[in-house]
């Protein structure tokens, strides 16, 4: 067992988000293993005791500073009512992560067509406080029920409408279930609390944290170019070039060729390097990046 | 699409009793079938419509009507404080179901050593009904939080102590935790609403499903013996025999033989077969039985 | 390597037929191994011979005499146009083998509504002279392209409709496919030739061995069914028991109690046990049964 | 942890015979637990301690006494040449256990032709004194290596020849192997040690033990055979029936048929199902058995 | 569903092909998904449409220009004598894509020692075109027979000879066959049609995606090597180096140290790295590469 | 086969370390496969012969010559007295391989506190040599008894104590076990013998390929770094960075800026890139390493 004096108290979310989060972490420089069977992960460094807890309780956990810092969603820091510090987005670029969306939906067949036709009816969701708020900034007034999940299943025969995450929406369409509207986008959160922020300790390993973090978040949708352009082209090249980082140009000795390496989006790839081969350039080389810290 | 009149409308519990429910159904002579994706189960019984849900939903649901039938443990039925028709148990002999059983923990190194201890700490349980009725019973006033799962985390972090359901303990063992008590031990009920039962036809269906429901129950933990046994010895050995159903006798032609059929326990054979082997039977068999109607 | 003389050559159907063909080889008390890789079976009859071969091939290989005796539908019987023997039909009652549907299907948002608008279009599938002889029937004059699979991304890009097997249509549904026509419903057949048929031994050999087959597909859906009936009752209960097999009747010794025993198929064990219940039967036994010859 | 007074300490072992053994004592009624990790076994039979061990090991802890009662084969008692008491064989008919041949191996390119050419020559073995035995036996002289596995690679390169288990002799072709003498075929024996079995307790306790093991044994490769037989075939049917058991016959009221009931290795019924059939037997019903005492 | 105009329809080879073509899309910028069960593949650029099909008929459909572009190997685009444009090769020097060779094989007694013992006898296989070509250069008469599969069982039985893919030949050891002859070492072409090729959009377009493949194939077998070079040995050194693509040279700051940066072939470094390390470069860095385009 | 004149023979060693070993090779550049079911390895390089065989045999192979190099642990060489030339340590510095400890174990109850409780009693391991000269060294008799496996369940029944590899505790936590000491911590070694050595060829040979290998080794964890540094802080940045190897400097043309390329440390980067970040470091990316030869 670890001492608890001046440690971070980290929870990361147990669920959907877990591999994402343990990945982003390797990235980041940090090992997180999870036992065969437990909660208390162990991490490679000293200085942090990891949790691993349901993604609904973390901001809650963080509010009261039984966390120092957690890892969650905008829906259930939303849904939770914490009061939290939020230090930064971790927006995954790749596919292994979807958008999370927070979905209103009604069965194909049903007479409602509009958040109106709601009123005095029946909604089960997960998330009853982000239905509620969103049914009041509608001025629509129906019963939110607690839902144990299995909610597509629930419209028309047990509820009305329900609420719930979806991602293709396949399972929608299994169920006869139609979209009515989108009513949270969410995305990850590294978050904190007022007191630890004031621990000047503390503030500063999160933020050496964070910065980390951000770095391997950024990484993931980056990779390095490195390219021999020819110096009458240089100029007109330089200029298609994407900013995301300052390139590093060298000219080769004794000829006028310039070397030229870049960061850039992976995707962006797929019209640059086309376009700066039809330039002229010649030798382009692509490698992965890890970390890129801006 | 079916039709929704004169139909049984089936609730069966989405978790850890799936599976064992639907091995029920199929040796009672019903083929359940999950869709890859979905909730709308598929059953071989026209007059049957089948919904997979959280066996946390189904009480209520059979309350209010939306189900006519459905199987849930104690646990969710008194958590709920749903207003139901218990049929029958199905209380099941073999290993594949554990008994669920709730019990109270709290750290190992924890001051609480009795419920008294409990005095104005903090719980945290999925069963929030449960727990507090327990608390009451007891005469203890202690704050009662809903957790969504990870419980063996809580204590003494990020709660006093925690009720939860446990099977081996390895996990309680992994996380530091000890019993303090047992507050449930829950088992598989066979539930309907007073409407429903008052239907003649629907009561009628719903009977005959539970016959054959409990005598698939029974099955399972059920052989077929048949021996040969000697005509001197004949009430001896049938005073020995369990009465789980008469035996079938014959006297063996032309001989001082006698043919007996008996149904017995699968464990007390492993006494009863040793015992008639010395008592001189001969040519023992068993074979597996599917079903047991006494 | 075997000789080959006096032996069965038996062609065992590889893909979605072979592990249900196995299954009854095995019942039928025949034990089949497939080799990690490899064609050549092992069988635990020195009289035959085994080979894994496509459902498609065995037939034309059984008329030509390549094999004595061979398992394949319907479908690859029509299509191979094949002079074969059929001796029998292995219909599997259960659900491990679903029924063989080929169906025409089009595009949803086809103009294509009928098989007459097939007029001049062009079908893909991998049974050509199924299809062709199809059209012929119905006086249609379509082209008929072989398929080499991928049937459902065929229409409407790559072919106007197309011809293939269904089981469930999630598929069909999910290619936004529909159904036009069933153009044949196949099931599997044990075939043999003239020439096969003419020898003595052999056809004693295989009329034994389809015996056995038909017995173990028959028990696949049978159950033995054991109860106490009151004297007084006998003859109206045994007339509501079903007559698969004659039913054994006995009197227990020194009670107006009779020991009924009989086989019925599982499927109306759900109807038949609350009958005989309620009519007065007690010790009602259920077993499984693995071979039924009747 | 359990007491250690007056229990049966039970060895099983670890490994090729694990699965085996355990199936079979679960037929023979006995629940046998292996822990996630972990070798202290759980039974549900409080007067047996149960331990997974090494099939090596076990000969000699069951000589020193450490335990009462064991499974192993005739390979490792020889090779151990530890002194214990065989209680009995426990042989399995069917396919999931393969006959465990010792075989003594050479490169197929080897001038090694016959043993007696191993004369001076070195073999690699992991059953060094069972191989010892064997060449004393017959009288050539070698050097015997203690082999830690990987058998296949050591002729020609590591050794000159190789001892190791074949089952289906794949292995050894893929090596470039050839097989000059089978040296043991081992099964699998219970046994136990002199001061156990002139405990009374104990020997009756292993004795019921051992009769259920081998009802269960037995049981796997029986079946139980119901049929209708005409009253004037009656003699000549019977004289054709095995006689693993004495047939249980029934006249059946008011007509001249019988019901007859028989046990018999479901590898006969491959014969004996076609000739009753043909000899006049009506409703044949085959079941399986769990245990046959005879 | 997306509209038509103005995309390239591309035909991705389903089966063996199927997961490196993915791959190689992947390291080329393009993420394709194939949905749970389904054909229309979902390709993260909104100018292609994707299709899954076997690639025995990709060749046709270009061909016909229902696809614009495919991806097919050498075997099927001669098999269907389709008139295609070949793009370039997607040659993949890695193991995960073996060569596909086709053989033509016999069982090893065969009588049949050459091509010409070919004379009238029967081949068996699945590229029909493909060996009635091979006969015809080889001016040898027989009869080629299509082929559904299960290729090794064929000879001797069931044809003469037969015509696969093989890949380590362990699958013809252990049907007892040898190879005669290659017929065909095929590998993977990106193809198209004349008329997609005369639109001046889609030929730019494919042109892009085939040079960022083929930056990906190359990009495969590459690294890259950075090393510190002493300015005396530095012409000796470039000697040596490989020249893909012209290094990146660049003096150390205040030093008679030169920094060379190359791409190079890993499998190269075998040999290249100690020989440079033994001309006395120092601090050899090797990273991976995602694409090279020369 | 191949010929053996002029090869190095190579040991790969079974089991723990054979993942590993086959992972450093690929990263060294040469693939090894293992046939689905064999020993003799195939690897991509003609001039090695490559065997798969149980770390414990490897060094006594090395010493007689019948392998001109292997891999195998301390703990085997030191067990089995073999006379080898160490070449280098492949220590591996990430999770996947974790230390091998040899721990001394009792049962938590033992009566048995230090090494000198060990007079007289009995000692299983499988490591018998390297038990017996830990006792000798320690002035402690005791007996050593070879153990086949299931170490965890030896003491305190079938032996006082036991000598095995524990990786987490876990295990031994299990079997209520408490280790007493730690009698060698073992790491993996790359090994040959006398005569092989003094053969010039096979000595250049093994020695570029232990370079390679180390090479891998490190390039496991390290990574690269490159960043634009100011003019005015280059030299107080130059002096924090790690000196793994001499970083490449630039200036970028134009500006008083300077590109910094450095290799380090994976974990380093933790605290280094925070750092770097405060002293005025931009555009930092991280991209990994393959090898890394100082």
């Amino acid at each position: 067992m670890q001492t608890f004096s001046k440690t971070i108290k980290l929870g990361i979310p147990k669920g959907s988000l877990q591999e994402y989060t343990i990945k982003i972490f390797k990235l980041a420089g940090f090992d997180i293993n999870i036992p065969e069977r437990g909660y208390f992960l162990r991490i490679d460094d000293p200085e942090i005791e990891c949790f691993l807890l349901r993604p609904q309780e973390i901001p809650k956990y963080v509010e009261k500073g039984k966390l120092d810092l957690g890892i969650s969603g905008d829906d259930w820091i939303l849904e939770s009512k914490a009061k939290i510090i939020e230090i930064c987005d971790l927006k995954y670029a790749k596919q292994e992560i979807k958008k999370v969306k927070w979905v209103l939906t009604v069965s194909k067949d049903s007479k409602i067509k509009s958040i109106k036709d709601l009123e005095g009816k029946t909604i089960s969701t997960e998330a009853v406080n982000l239905v509620k708020d969103y049914l009041k900034k509608n001025k629509v007034k129906a019963k939110v029920e607690f839902s144990w999940g299995a909610a597509e299943v629930k419209p028309p025969r047990f509820a009305d409408a329900m609420v719930d995450i979806t991602e293709t929406g396949a399972s929608l369409r299994a169920h006869n279930l139609k979209i009515l509207d989108t009513i949270l986008v969410s995305s990850t959160k590294l978050i904190t609390n007022k007191t630890t922020w004031q621990d000047k300790w503390k503030k500063e390993k999160i933020s050496d944290l964070a910065l980390l973090l951000q770095g391997a978040v950024k990484g993931e949708e980056v990779i390095n170019l490195m390219m021999h352009v020819p110096g009458e082209k240089l100029n007109r090249i330089l200029k298609v070039l994407p900013k995301l980082k300052s390139p590093t140009i060298k000219k080769l000795t004794g000829e006028n060729w310039y070397d030229v390496e870049i960061s850039c989006k992976e995707k962006e790839t797929r019209e640059l390097i086309p376009k700066l081969k039809r330039m002229g350039c010649q030798g382009i080389v692509e490698w992965p990046v890890v970390k890129l810290i801006p």
